[in-house]
């Protein structure tokens, strides 16, 4: 026999194939013409000129590289600096800055539970919650969506340490976690609150302070919160938010933070100036907002099935997978660039377009992108 | 009882306490003064000023952020040509740029495996390899230590897919792994080989190229390496190199590839301007080598327990790790920074100082490096 340890691989390519599931990369030209309703910039921050200047200052006085973990010599002044500005702007006592959002979930779920503990996990969060439940030592329960009484349940059944784990807004769908029954449920039940905050940072909370600003539970007694500087920030890299034994503990105990090289100062230093812009600009995070309530009343308006925004997520449904990939297509072909959700990027099977209101959309460009998208739309 | 879940975090505080094991993080100044024998910037490239303006002009171009997925928004023309180049240089098909080298290894190893298969996993292998096979479905035999036979072993005892996986410089102790005869056991056994090349990448090969170049295997049938562009790169991010299956695999099937977003632009470019400078300036692999012997030799000479190095990390004794704390403390103060690992940071509870030759050192550097941790070390 032929030596080939990955010849599974072509018979996997071949089931994709059929199924009209293979993805492949489609690398973007600096600037594209086409108007961007896919990407998670959901502030048009990632192009501002005080923000990639800040990039590129950042480059320039710390280096391209944070040279090593940052329990060695990565640990710049500017790692501190960014730590301090987002533990204050979103209201809790502390933060750790990490190299990316799903880095940082990894960490939170790892060091904050065990062996003997148990992690209630949603039943549509993110791949990397998702993950950060496997690599932990925890017993996992999955609950059904956006359920509190289902997570005060499963915790009731649980003796000794627990933690319950949401996103606080879906990145599939745009819909938000119902924080305050979680937080209730979690405070009766003696469990630790996490909550991914990917997608309200920026958007959700006064002048865009995030989710748990908004709910009121910000730098509360037994909440975690997971940031990531990849979206609003239109930067990269994650942060871990919570009280300052916790983020101590996540120090000394968090593997993918103690065994991954510091966030390059460039990410740093634009996230740090997108959170300065935010306090100067705190109206960019409403008008996130109302752009997507736009963007959804006139989608539904035009006989579209979309889900009600909570925050800068558009969700509309697609009739199969194969046709949210030709309705993305012919969006592209008119200039609009969509998400398109489908297996196995999607909790339920259901495939969708993925619409992002940005804060910089004007009039003009929603209603274009409202009129091409209704003169796409398969008929389902 | 009051409502804390995180009680049990001030009972492992005080543990650590009382083992001296607490970490905390010390940020650094944009100039210290120090001398760095402590990052992984093996090339002195991070504050080379080419690779900061690529990643400053990067940033200005492109953006801070890749503003999402790879698969949706994050992949530029920049990221394309990136991973042109570090497929080339390494002298293998395809290349794929994630956010980190830790994610690197997790893609590799969660998707190259799955229920039923085996990962064949060297004892002294780095953290990310160990969360790799642990959030793999894969069945793992941990062996010891740069032992090819152990590995054959293992890999017969399994029927049905296999991946062995490898440092090919372990991190802690700067010793090579047995690439050939690894690569020989999984050839006649049908296995994979996956090599994590963090620390051979600039350092070891020709012009280096890594360690897989060095060993005549690059390119290889069954061969997949990753690497990290956070070391002699001087950047941020990682990669997996392969045959371009398998890297259209990971495209469709590695969660910490697909639900991860890009690498941010900056970092993109300057670990692209570094590949160029190697190209010019193949002499800065051959002397980082040269530095590291040169250390090793001078240290062993002054009565301390050295490993030799095979790459650019020379690891040096400490006899406890109290010891090694002081004894970093000491360079430190006399103006050396150098690294410090002790428990749970090393596989086999050996404290060590951990330092790293770069290419730039100069020979007085060299001798007062020396020199200070002469007169500093701890009488054992
Ligand atoms: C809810 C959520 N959490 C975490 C992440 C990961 O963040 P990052 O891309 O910064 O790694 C994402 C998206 O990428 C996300 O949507
Ligand atoms: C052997 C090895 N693999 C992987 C990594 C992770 O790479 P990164 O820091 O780029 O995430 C490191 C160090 O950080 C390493 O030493």
């Amino acid at each position: 026999m032929p030596f080939d340890p990955f010849d599974w691989i072509d018979a996997e390519a071949r089931r994709r194939a059929d199924a009209g599931l293979v993805r492949t990369l489609r690398p973007r030209p600096a600037a594209s013409g086409l108007l961007d309703l896919a990407s998670n910039d959901y502030l048009g921050l990632t192009r501002h000129p005080d923000v990639t200047a800040a990039a590129a200052g950042a480059a320039r006085r710390w280096g391209a590289g944070a040279t090593g973990s940052r329990l060695v010599t990565g640990s710049t002044a500017l790692h501190a600096e960014l730590e301090e500005a987002l533990a204050e702007f979103c209201g809790f006592e502390a933060a750790l800055v990490l190299s990316s959002g799903y880095a940082a979930n990894l960490a939170a779920l790892t060091a904050l539970t065990g062996h003997g503990s148990l992690i209630v996990s949603d039943a549509g969060n993110h791949a990397s919650i998702v993950d950060g439940c496997r690599l932990s030592r925890a017993a996992t329960a999955v609950v059904a969506h956006a359920d509190p009484e289902a997570v005060r349940k499963a915790l009731r059944s649980h003796e000794g340490r627990a933690l319950a784990v949401t996103d606080s807004v879906f990145s599939v769908d745009g819909d938000a976690a119902p924080l305050p029954g979680l937080a209730d449920a979690c405070r009766t039940e003696g469990a630790a609150l996490l909550v991914d905050d990917a997608h309200g940072l920026g958007v959700l909370g006064e002048g865009g302070r995030g989710a748990l600003d908004a709910a009121g539970l910000a730098g509360g007694e037994g909440i975690v919160t997971t940031l990531t500087l990849s979206k609003s920030l239109g930067s990269q890299g994650g942060a871990v938010l919570g009280p300052a034994r916790v983020i101590e503990h996540l120090v000394n105990a968090a593997r993918t933070f103690i065994f991954d090289t510091g966030l390059a100062p460039a990410a740093a230093g634009a996230a740090l100036e997108s959170l300065r812009l935010l306090r100067r600009e705190p109206e960019r995070a409403g008008r996130a907002r109302t752009v997507a309530t736009a963007l959804y009343e006139r989608l539904t308006a035009a006989g579209l099935t979309a889900v009600r925004p909570d925050a800068a997520v558009v969700s509309v449904r697609a009739p199969s997978a194969d046709a949210a990939v030709r309705w993305a297509a012919e969006c592209r072909a008119a200039g609009i660039l969509v998400g398109c959700f489908r297996p196995p990027s999607v909790p339920d099977g259901v495939s969708r377009l993925r619409l992002t209101a940005r804060a910089d959309l004007t009039e003009e460009q929603i209603a274009t992108a409202v009129s091409v998208l209704r003169r796409t739309a398969p008929v389902s």
